[in-house]
């Protein structure tokens, strides 16, 4: 079983795989979390390079450190835990690198399609769950999370954050581009309703897609 | 000008890319001497990542931050010095990813021209010099330049020479094959004789390529 969130930062996905690691636990799965980019010693000396770096990154630059990040995850931890019949839940996945850096930065969205091939070496998750949320939402939850005054995000911000609403916008679209395109696989989700009722619709789907699993 | 220099660690580069530097500078042009991986501060980051990292890295991971890093030197530093109208010397190119990461380690060459046309954003060069030297005379250049006792070799070899023997006998026929398939741009030298010599080759070459720039 292998399950990917997808949703802008703020939209809740931590809270929904954690929710989800208990249930599917409880249940007597062994449950691998896991979140991109990281997950492997070079892959998350690639994620500090891509989301503490004090240097601007070109987009082709920032598609491929993501690429080579997830190439490293996938085939050191994801196939060798599936091949266990283990559940992975993934926080972010090929579809992040299409709405990021495809919609949000406007990159070819072809050479994405190739790219995720070559990085995911094949893979595709069974299902993933997209936690649909307002860029303006997600930033005013960020900053009430951090109590952090409005007066300060510049510095407080990271890399990815000081992009700005209008990339978040694009980000979105592109997501429920994806949602149109790969209605079997993508689940999209309210992220306003509160996290009890997102974490049943999840289960919901999840038996929807595997029966055996009980509710 | 456009001109990169290939060939295995010891086979001279460094010491061909200095006698054509100052040769055109003393006629008068600009030039810009750069080696792959690194070339910005993101790129250097790669660098380290890639050589001196005690992880070991998959082949797509690999294969995937060098073009990270290429990308980020072909947008941010050569492709503006050309459009300045500098002569630009690189060490190593593309044609490394081809050599060692597919002729080397196996991978696929139609995925390797795909990702090195999106790493090098359609650039390529005037003209190639490939400094051709046998592996076994590469790793005894080696350890009589560091006088390093062949007992401690392991110990002493970084990541890219640990891979062996074998590995080398791959690249360098990669590079030959390189040399067949690209003749119009691929100037394969012969690394045995003087460095002189091997200098002298390289000029004619070059006025052969540009008859402006003189001999």
């Amino acid at each position: 079983m292998f399950i990917t969130f997808e949703g802008i930062d703020g939209a809740g996905k931590s809270t929904q795989v954690k929710k989800l690691q208990k249930h599917l636990a409880e249940r007597g799965l062994e449950v691998l979390v896991l979140r991109e980019p990281g997950g492997t010693p070079v892959s998350e000396q690639i994620r500090e390079l891509l989301l503490q770096g004090k240097e601007d990154i070109t987009p082709v630059g920032e598609l491929l450190l993501f690429a080579a990040s997830r190439a490293e995850l996938v085939q050191k931890v994801i196939v060798p835990a599936l091949d266990e019949e283990k559940a992975v839940i993934l926080d972010r996945f090929y579809d992040s690198t299409t709405a990021y850096q495809g919609y949000g930065r406007g990159l070819d969205l072809s050479m994405l399609g190739e790219i995720n091939r070559i990085a995911s070496c094949g893979r595709k998750p069974d299902l993933t769950f997209y936690l649909d949320l307002s860029p303006e939402d997600a930033m005013i939850r960020k900053f009430s999370e951090k109590s952090i005054p409005l007066a300060f995000e510049e510095e407080e911000l990271d890399r990815m954050e000081r992009s700005g609403l209008e990339f978040y916008t694009n980000v979105r679209r592109g997501y429920l581009q994806i949602a149109l395109e790969e209605e079997n696989r993508f689940v999209t989700l309210d992220a306003t309703v509160s996290p009890q009722d997102i974490h049943d619709e999840i289960l919901r789907a999840l038996v929807g897609r595997f029966p055996g699993l009980g509710y």
